[in-house]
């Protein structure tokens, strides 16, 4: 299987500067200068989540021709947005197949970025969006399993390889597994010697299994949805799984309670909203031994539900 | 009276670059295309506010031998975490006076820094910063009422001219006007078509009158106690009133439920917590018809207390 390569990353790069947020390092305002540690805010995109550069660099690849006839993704998380929201930069149609039992607030947001949402019962939205590719003659924007895609999130590992050239630690959620295949490839390739962790719900922990046993464990999505991590219930695909072994040290998990005190350390210590599925890596931080050395934690979203932020904060 | 020149900032900005976060300018959220406005999260600087900028370029302009007998701070609030933060980095002692009804939480903040806190009676904390400089032989390092102050805060301006030139209106919270007086310096001479406004609750809404009637009007402390933004409770000085005549073009004040939803906007909205002080630009961008062009927002803390946070987040 042929994997994506830090060349395919550095044209990722080139291809969305100017489109997406250059996100700073920031320090973390708990850490003492003798184990620092930083914060890739990824929340701090528009659409709050890094799922605008695998989107971005998705669609950018595409020649005029075929990217003027639209896209097309299922998603009923930050990818739905990041789809929507690059279409609109790009004038192009978009149409976005979203469950029915999709929150609200989520399918206004989407329909915001001018996307057409189209509904569908639960299940049903890889063949309904296939039904969409066939009517309309768009691209499929797949969440993680595709190359442009896994290249796209990689940009975040570059930015981070260029900003702390001796980071010793990388920290990443994981759930379909294609933001970390695409971080840990950048780090691994400029900076050798630091090591890449997942990290995943214990509730939602199939990556953390198939790694272990060497091949792709599937858990019941019944199981997965226990999570509060809702952008981690996906499983990888065998894609990305590929790149996860690859690039992986090791896999961390963390429990739920674990996960609600990272997202109010995150909101009350380093003053970010965070969504529990971007709050993990704390999580693993606070819970883990990690060698020592200057460590990075991918903060990958803050679109968190009011309601669910109010609670946490509450304590 | 002699104001702070464009040199005396650039000259900030070398002195501090590396001790500070350089905060990049987010994109609002909620902008289209055509109206941009554009966020600078100074929240996200490791104390939680943009006071470090003028402490480092305060401390940093002493001479070795001065500085090494220390600093003195008088501060409630953000300046007495600055100062100490920076000493720290110094690696020199820090005295802050803190009034004794300060938060707990606030003075264990400032002694987490290393700072030793002086407590004192309310309304006293000028002249008991005053015996501990004399008993220290301590550097005083006021919290607005000084240029090196005022050109380091004025940084913030160098960064907004570089990453966006064609800016047209740039909008600052005003209390002791240091922030401004920086900022409105910077924007004024690199980007002389932009409008520069300053921003005050009405509730504290000194200034605004001042600049109306042409010379300082003093407000009774009851009386500006009374708004929710405790950061902007000060009152400019000579100096910084000398240069907040010169470099604002317009006071906008905002009432305390406009605060309230900017707080609560940032949050759910930009993924960013900030303080009442901080949101008040956003409160005035939401509630005053700008001229067009691209709109800077300075947000210019996140320092809120968890309780008020979780009441404004549940509406």
């Amino acid at each position: 299987m042929e994997l994506v390569t830090i060349d395919d990353i550095r044209a990722a790069a080139d291809r969305i500067t100017g489109s997406v947020v250059r996100t700073p390092l920031l320090p973390a305002p708990w850490a003492d200068p003798q184990h620092p540690v930083w914060i890739k805010p990824e929340s701090l995109q528009v659409i709050g989540a890094f799922k605008v550069r695998g989107a971005f660099n998705a669609i950018g690849r595409l020649d005029d021709g075929t990217r003027a006839r639209g896209v097309v993704a299922y998603s009923s998380g930050n990818h739905a947005q990041a789809v929507a929201y690059a279409a609109a930069r790009f004038g192009i149609p978009a149409h976005i197949v979203m469950p029915e039992e999709t929150p609200g607030v989520k399918v206004a947001a989407t329909r915001a970025h001018g996307a057409e949402v189209v509904l569908c019962a639960a299940g049903q939205r890889e063949r309904v969006a296939d039904e969409v590719v066939a009517r309309t003659g768009g691209v499929l924007v797949p969440p993680f399993d595709h190359p442009d895609v896994i290249a796209g999130q990689g940009t975040i590992g570059l930015e981070i390889a260029h900003d702390l050239p001796d980071v010793a630690n990388v920290l990443i959620p994981v759930s379909g597994g294609g933001l970390a295949s695409g971080i840990g490839t950048a780090i691994k390739a400029l900076c050798p010697h630091a090591r890449v962790y997942g990290v995943e719900p214990e509730l939602a922990a199939d990556a953390a299994e198939s790694l272990r046993v060497g091949h792709r464990v599937d858990w019941p999505i019944a199981d997965r949805n226990r999570t509060i991590a809702d952008g981690l219930r996906s499983q990888p695909s065998e894609l990305t799984f590929a790149h996860l072994q690859r690039v992986l040290d090791e896999l961390i998990t963390v429990s739920e309670s674990q996960i609600r005190d990272a997202v109010r350390e995150l909101a009350l210590k380093a003053r970010l909203v965070a969504e529990p599925s971007g709050a993990v890596t704390l999580a693993a931080y606070r819970n883990t031994a990690l060698p020592p050395g200057p460590t990075v934690l991918i903060l990958s979203g803050g679109n968190i539900e009011p309601a669910l932020l109010q609670e946490i904060l509450s304590g």
